[in-house]
């Protein structure tokens, strides 16, 4: 007997006073205390009343200042101009819950993977095997000035780097068995020399040697959130995910996409059921539908053009502020575009090759709440969405917020047990770890397991 | 009025089942449960109950493995074989605390600036601002083998580039003002863009950018630590550290050595009283002193040979198992130990200009609880020997423990009190941040101020 299909619920968070909705912060009901760790933590006591998979925070490693190339705009007006490492405050929001899982993202292309996997080892030990890393390449100059390079690596580049990252990190978390620790004072043995092993990479972009210092986690390894949806990065995603992070900008899109990512798993000799694929989306829910409607109108109505200026400059690695807003792109300025799939997403809704400055701003959506589909209406409307998207066009949704914490309040509150009413959502955990709450392998084959030979 | 000069007290850790004494694990009354947080939590609320100043971990990317070129013999023996990341770890203490410090090692060597100074100021803001860095420049090549490089750097060079690394850190950490933060929702206004700075560095060894994108902490920044005892990490450290870790031998080697510290530090420009400088210690307390002598007994009896080999080995880079017990190292292989300060120390102790490894071992104690000098016996006893040197050869102590969370237990129930008897110890914390409770400024001037220049 299976159990039921139900969907997975994951969070869309960032570390700062603000969702993925920029203009959140400025919500009358948005909490202000971002530079402590209650703030976080009350969300993550949120969350798993509503009984969420997982939280997730997104990261870059510069504030946006790409437009106009100065950050006075992005300092003014709070466009994500805070970011802080996720590190410290995935730990405090593991210790003030027991069942959340808690990803974060940290880049392939500034970081060592020894480093990311000692950090990603030793987080989740500390939160009890609840741990997911959420892989990035990093998109723009302004973080490769952060990190004295002079300009981001072209695309498919990093995700050449980025396979050999992965093969290192995941090759690492494998070199202990699971019964190595012994511990035995009055014998003095402490472990078994034989289940602990180096890993001897030899790569083109790293080498790395061990033995690894951090034993295995209670969940095996931490958890694989990838987001590639471009050519080389879907590859990238097919190899690696465990739960792919998508944007689609409706249902048409999501159902093609959809089945274009699951053909792509089998493609790669994945078990496509076994990956989790989730849109973001935003959800908007009142007693009544008109009451969701002035809800959303109110917040529409806290974004500035700025907004959507800074964010796109940000992930597209180019100033706008130098382009006439209806001039179209050259074939040559798209193809220098940092997000391939972001850029994709723009010709195809625009149904043009080569989008102006304002069709970026219009079909991307970006900085307003438009980005991503929103759900508004009731809990049984939002929840009559929900369901006609997990039905074809996905296995669970990553739930972007308009403002911190009410956004989740409200979900949890209202849509979750109706969620959980028609059975498309768990009522309790289905154990300790997140990957017993993703029903996935312990120790994970295919693309993970070939990678530590 | 001048308050009476008081010792500041130091918990010195481990981020796995031992203390810095490697056989600790070995001891019966050793916690077992190092792969979880409340190991470290109990530690701090230990350590908070005494009113310690700070407690701050060691840190090496790598296990040592040095010693024949393997492994196993670690492994097996358990000599320090799991060394977990340490941000997880101290944020779990921080977060069972209120008062208590806490800082981690990172190193200058594998690490981004960047990365570091993120890092390190999102873990103040979550902990409320009582974050320290013990800032090392990594000893050894099988450090240098997890990240790719075939050999560690030289030992000046190290050094060279540590110093550029602190001036992309700090610079970084000074770059928003106080009061930059504004989060006015009526008018949109997020902070005040003339109170946030890119830093725009460029040295030999590092470039970055900025703008920083983490807000002031509570204290303005996280406390630095150094450790620099030899030539050029005396320089350093006589420059960058707002405490010293010391390794003094003996009450006569710790004279000699803090006065050439405060020299030193009073030849660099900054104020020689400001910098507080805390050997490491062992104190073995008893009821009586034969209970305390019996104890010691046993503590000593837990160690193995290997455990010294396998840590001299490491913070030496050297493989020991290659040479005669009793053949002298000649001048050049002398010059390319790693560690100068721990090297220097055996050639005076020994009074030999060519030490042997039987030397190496006898003289530095490595591996044993003679490596420090050890308080033994009454509380009353302890307390003297400590105030003889906080009287001339320090202005506190890094306490090591000879297992855990006994050895501190002991400590605070018994020559805490004992200390603030005598006033030698503060009865309760001065202030929320590490900076008050170590009477440090907010905004540190001298080598750290000229550095934002």
């Amino acid at each position: 007997m299976t159990a039921p299909r139900q969907m997975n619920l994951v969070a869309f968070l960032q570390a700062q006073n603000c969702s993925n909705y920029p203009a959140s912060w400025r919500h009358e009901g948005s909490m202000s205390d971002f530079l402590r760790p209650e703030y976080y933590q009350r969300i993550a006591r949120v969350l798993e009343a509503g009984k969420f998979q997982m939280a997730f925070f997104d990261d870059r490693l510069a504030i946006p200042d790409i437009y106009g190339n100065d950050h006075a705009s992005t300092v003014e007006n709070g466009v994500r101009a805070v970011k802080m490492d996720l590190m410290p405050i995935v730990t405090a929001m593991g210790l003030a819950t027991s069942r959340l899982g808690l990803g974060a993202t940290y880049s392939t292309t500034y970081y060592e993977p020894f480093h990311v996997a000692r950090l990603f080892a030793t987080l989740d030990l500390m939160i009890g095997g609840r741990a997911a890393w959420n892989i990035v390449t990093s998109l723009n100059d302004s973080e490769a000035a952060n990190f004295g390079r002079s300009e981001h690596l072209e695309h498919d580049a990093r995700y050449d780097r980025a396979d050999e990252f992965l093969e290192v990190v995941t090759g690492h978390w494998n070199s202990w068995d699971d019964d190595a620790l012994i511990l035995d004072k009055e014998s003095g043995r402490f472990a078994d020399a034989a289940k602990v092993r180096r890993l001897d990479y030899e790569g083109k972009y790293f080498r790395s040697r061990g033995p690894f210092p951090v034993p295995r986690s209670p969940q095996g390894q931490p958890v694989l959130i990838q987001a590639g949806q471009s050519g080389r990065g879907r590859a990238f995603a097919s190899r690696w995910a465990e739960m792919i992070f998508a944007v689609f900008p409706n249902l048409a899109a999501g159902r093609k996409g959809y089945a274009e990512m699951k053909a792509a798993l089998a493609a790669a000799g994945r078990d496509p059921a076994s990956v989790s694929i989730a849109p973001a989306v935003y959800a908007i829910v009142g007693e009544t539908q008109s009451m969701a409607e002035d809800k959303k109108a109110y917040i529409d109505g806290l974004a500035k053009p700025v907004d959507g200026l800074n964010l796109l400059c940000e992930v597209l690695n180019v100033d706008f502020s130098k382009k006439p807003m209806d001039e179209p792109f050259s074939d040559e300025e798209l193809a220098g575009l940092s997000w391939h799939g972001f850029r994709d997403r723009v010709v195809s809704l625009s149904g043009k090759a080569n989008p102006t400055v304002r069709d970026f701003v219009h079909f991307s959506g970006r900085g307003t709440i438009r980005e991503f589909p929103c759900f508004v209406g009731t809990a049984k409307q939002v929840a009559d969405g929900m369901e006609e998207w997990f039905g074809s066009a996905c296995d669970g949704f990553v739930l972007a917020a308009t403002h911190m914490p009410g956004s989740y309040e409200d979900f949890v509150r209202h849509v979750v047990p109706e969620l959980q009413r028609r059975g498309l959502f768990q009522k309790e955990y289905q154990g300790a770890t997140l990957r017993e709450n993703l029903r996935l392998p312990m120790h994970p084959a295919g693309g993970l397991r070939r990678s530590a030979a």
